[in-house]
């Protein structure tokens, strides 16, 4: 087997770390609990590993291909989506009321990483089209909702966004689209849109196009910005599909990497213009996608932690088949696997540590969400949509760069073999450079870190987080073992380091804006590291306790969480280490990031 | 032009840190002085700009083909090669006697830089046929080098170095191909060799293939593998060329990177035996790979720098060009060049810093091998051997390390586009992921720094070199300005962490050698971090001083040399301030990176 989901891992990291069985009390998740939780998750993984996973190297051999407007895809993945439509999971975490299974985003979550573990490219349909249910559920009509959503939520049709257009990637200030009033209270749309994922395929009957367009005379700059609706077939009254609406895919991107999921270019209106439908209210299209972005920011996270996960996969299994050389302490008379030898272990320690770090910090930031969204107290929705919130670009940056460093050391595990195609350890390198850029750049994160997340309410959540790991650090103080001990300081550091940051970062960010983002990634590299660092010394004193009562057993067995012990301790000694070096970078180093003259590079 | 050689700071390199004045005097080198090396770079640069470095792109787009045993390389190459050997490139550091130039390697290694930059996958023939020519210059007969060494430096033949096996790879001592002797004195070779750079291939008469084999009865292991010459043709007496040997390219490897270079799979003696000559005695053949090897991994890291640079200046081109949002503190009213916002500053500048601190890592480096080899008196030869020696793993093995951070930054400054193959950053992202691996993966550097370089003197030669930046740091602190007071604190720490280090691992060496190996690649990523850094912290001081005296002028212009000192701080701000963490996981963290039992992964 190719992949083989980490279901003991998530469970862990959903019963122990976040609070699985408080969510399963929120209204509306009362099923929700770990059996469900364990039932689904072992479901899951069934169509993952026997299914989707095999047509992962596939999908990079025989890539999407274009011809005349029309994209194919690999072969095999029509069929795979079919069947994960029919198995109800686009679903999984929309509402009943259209079809949806209901279930939280703790578990959703998970059910997510693992459809990315099997297959990056194939995972990005379903990604978008949650993106796409996720803007309708906020700000579409009633009539759109009943149109499109029953059919995205079943696997039918799915879904994309246009953002993206030449002059305007980062900035969507430059958005030029422009979309037409209609006599009918339709628009028509005029423009071209590029970089959109499964912005034209086979996989389903119809693709909803969610478009960010100028309705003319609208204000320049993102206040003028709308969204629309603009089906590649027009949806009769009746839900009946209709004639090709004027939208043609123009040709399909030749990319580095998750090179099955085709990146479209679109044409908007070449023919007297496409049919578009009005999202909401003029003007407030950004804000829209913001919903959808926040959504798929929090799920390319997902995908960094699942292409590391893959990734660490096939690097063990070649350390515990490839022979060469005898190990240094002599503990076997010949060569032996390449795991025997301290550095090979370091680096399948390194991505192991990553991967189940980020996991537990996505997880916990999953149950926030959960909270936020159906507690029946406004102050605990209030607390945890603003932990979510600041939690968000740190699943979206850190988790993705670390999947680059992770990713980097699977190919240097394999040795010479990881640099040849065929292996497949170089697909994961290749696919996982995306994640940093896509959904908003890790730069992209941290601006939103700095300012919408940090600087905005002075400081005041993120101080409110370090509180809460203060209490972790005191706890694990508290113990007498060497691991709880080490962890609990290198915790301290990191968590002292970052307020420091938090310190300077708000003060900075108005007199000196400059100097603030100059340390903008370092900060969000350096509170990524800390959260995730965070968890897993939180996994360490779940883990010590489930072990020390004994109330280990089923998924949680007692390697599992002596494994958890050892991982967690890696963590702190060569990942959390790191922090306080960021601080002084991001602290003492902000002027000599712009001193260089600009002519001089 | 998509590549200008750095051709300014390489001089500055040489004269102001590596010391080209001394090389000058020492017997053999009399005319390679700052003259001598500008006329040799521009003119390098003239090639290497004009006719190499367009030839890149289409390398990837085009690679090397292979059908029925022939490798047709990419369109041009052959023709670019021929410019190469008729210009004298490949003899430049080789013996004026058969042929060459004589240059120091302080003024070769700046060309070999030029040559990487402009194609990896061009340069990786002379590179291989270089470390043919030292082995056969060390161990050769005389007749072997009358015969073989003027086409090799001519650039009429090349060469290749043939240790890998499917078995075989870090790992020489499984090496199984075998050669038996003749009556003749001549030996046939049988076997299989993987992963042969160049070993096939269309842009010279004759190949000059390098083979690890064991002579029939030699003892196992290591000790047992002995040096031939396989030509691809035979070479009559009086050096013309006779019938095809018995050895074949049975295919070529489809690969991450560097595709335009031809990785073969050559088959010997399916036909009888390949007639091989042994180079020196039999057994030795480890001992004179090493030769070539060393050259060679001092090449690769050259690799590195030399990617990073052209990456570095693809992004600059692009972060100048592409306009995107208005900059953070206001300083132009609408969307500005990217290079107008920090976090593209930060990704700029940790490109230039890493790149220009391995180039003068390198070339003082370099400088060393040549008093080693040249100077007059034994002690000075001895010291710089030492030095030397101390510095190859550390030149292979950060400086391809760094290069794979600074390719990935180069890829995320181009955003969405950087994705896209056309664009051309993503090229040097793959490229660069074999530099980690191919003549020693960093872990087998790192065992060589650990075993060779620092345990077996007792850390003698790390403590020497420790008591040289030191002196650095003094001569910093004498000076009153905040750049050099800020620099000498961070390579203080650096050093001090460096210095811990070393005593860890002398001491753990013997004892407990897990424990020292489980720190060897991070003690290797600290002590490049330092040598880098020390040498950034000599260029601050040496572009203070130009600037202060007025030396300055021809190349060394002032806003060069401000621009060297605001890329020196930030060298010391943000990239030497990682060390003392290596310091504190090598040395506390240890245990962890074991701790995992071995069937838990």
């Amino acid at each position: 087997m190719s992949y083989v989901a980490p279901v003991k891992d998530m469970l862990f990291c959903m019963n122990a770390l976040a609070g699985l069985d408080q969510v399963a009390r929120l209204p509306g998740f009362e099923d929700a609990g770990p059996e469900t939780a364990q039932a689904v998750l072992e479901e899951c993984a069934r169509l993952n590993e026997g299914v989707i996973a095999p047509l992962n190297a596939t999908g990079d051999r025989q890539p999407s291909a274009w011809k005349d407007g029309e994209v194919t895809t690999t072969p095999g993945f029509k069929e795979a989506f079919r069947q994960f439509g029919e198995g109800g999971w686009q679903g999984l975490q929309h509402p009943v009321d259209f079809g949806g299974q209901g279930l939280p985003k703790t578990i959703g979550a998970a059910c997510s990483e693992m459809i990315n573990s099997a297959n990056l490219s194939f995972a990005l349909c379903p990604l978008l089209t949650d993106g796409a249910i996720e803007a309708l559920l906020t700000a579409g009509s009633p009539e759109q909702q009943a149109r499109f959503l029953p059919k995205l939520i079943s696997g039918e049709w799915t879904g994309t966004m246009n953002l993206t257009e030449p002059q305007a990637g980062s900035d969507l200030a430059q958005v030029r689209t422009r979309a037409e009033p209609q006599p009918d209270g339709s628009y028509r749309i005029f423009g071209t849109k590029i970089f959109i994922t499964y912005g034209e395929h086979d996989m389903a009957d119809n693709i909803v196009h969610l478009v960010l367009a100028r309705v003319s005379g609208a204000p320049a700059g993102v206040k003028g910005i709308s969204l629309f609706i603009v089906p590649k077939f027009h949806v009769q009254a009746d839900g009946s599909l209709g004639e090709r609406n004027d939208v043609r895919c123009v040709s399909i991107e030749h990319k580095l990497g998750i090179k099955a999921s085709p990146t479209a270019v679109l044409q908007f209106g070449d023919h007297g213009g496409a049919v578009g439908m009005l999202v909401g209210e003029e003007n407030r299209g950004l804000e829209y996608m913001f919903i959808m972005m926040n959504a798929a920011r929090y799920a390319v996270g997902v995908q960094g932690i699942a292409v590391a996960e893959r990734a660490y996969q096939k690097a063990v299994a070649y350390a515990r088949d490839r022979v060469q050389s005898r190990p240094v302490d002599g503990s076997t008379p010949g060569a032996a696997p390449i795991i025997h030898h301290p550095d090979v272990r370091r680096m399948l320690m390194t991505m192991r540590a990553y991967t189940e770090g980020c996991r537990a910090m996505a997880l916990v930031a999953a149950a926030a969400y959960d909270a936020a969204h159906a507690h029946p107290e406004a102050d605990a929705r209030r607390d945890n949509q603003a932990f979510y919130e600041f939690m968000v670009p740190l699943v979206k940056g850190y988790s993705t760069e670390m999947s680059l460093e992770v990713t980097s050391l699977g190919v240097q595990v394999h040795g010479g073999m990881g640099f040849i195609e065929e292996t497949g350890a170089a697909q994961f390198y290749r696919d996982a450079k995306i994640l940093t850029i896509y959904e908003g750049t890790t730069a992209i994160q941290a601006n939103d870190l700095v300012g919408r997340k940090t600087t905005r309410d002075g400081g005041a959540t993120a101080r409110a987080i370090a509180a809460r790991i203060e209490a972790t650090e005191q706890a694990l103080a508290a113990r007498s073992d060497a691991d709880a001990q080490a962890v609990a300081r290198r915790l301290a550091a990191a968590r002292r380091a970052f307020l420091d940051v938090v310190d300077f970062i708000v003060a900075q960010g108005r007199a000196n804006p400059n100097a603030a983002f100059a340390g903008s990634v370092p900060y969000l590299m350096l509170a990524g590291n800390l959260m995730a660092g965070w968890q897993m010394a939180r996994a360490l004193m779940a883990a010590q306790d489930l072990l020390a009562h004994g109330e280990a057993g089923g998924p949680t067995d007692a390697a599992f969480l002596r494994a958890k012990i050892a991982t967690a301790r890696f963590y702190a000694d060569h990942l959390l280490v790191k922090a306080p070096a960021a601080r002084d970078a991001i602290v003492e180093g902000a002027d000599s990031v712009t001193a260089l003259a600009l002519e001089a590079y």
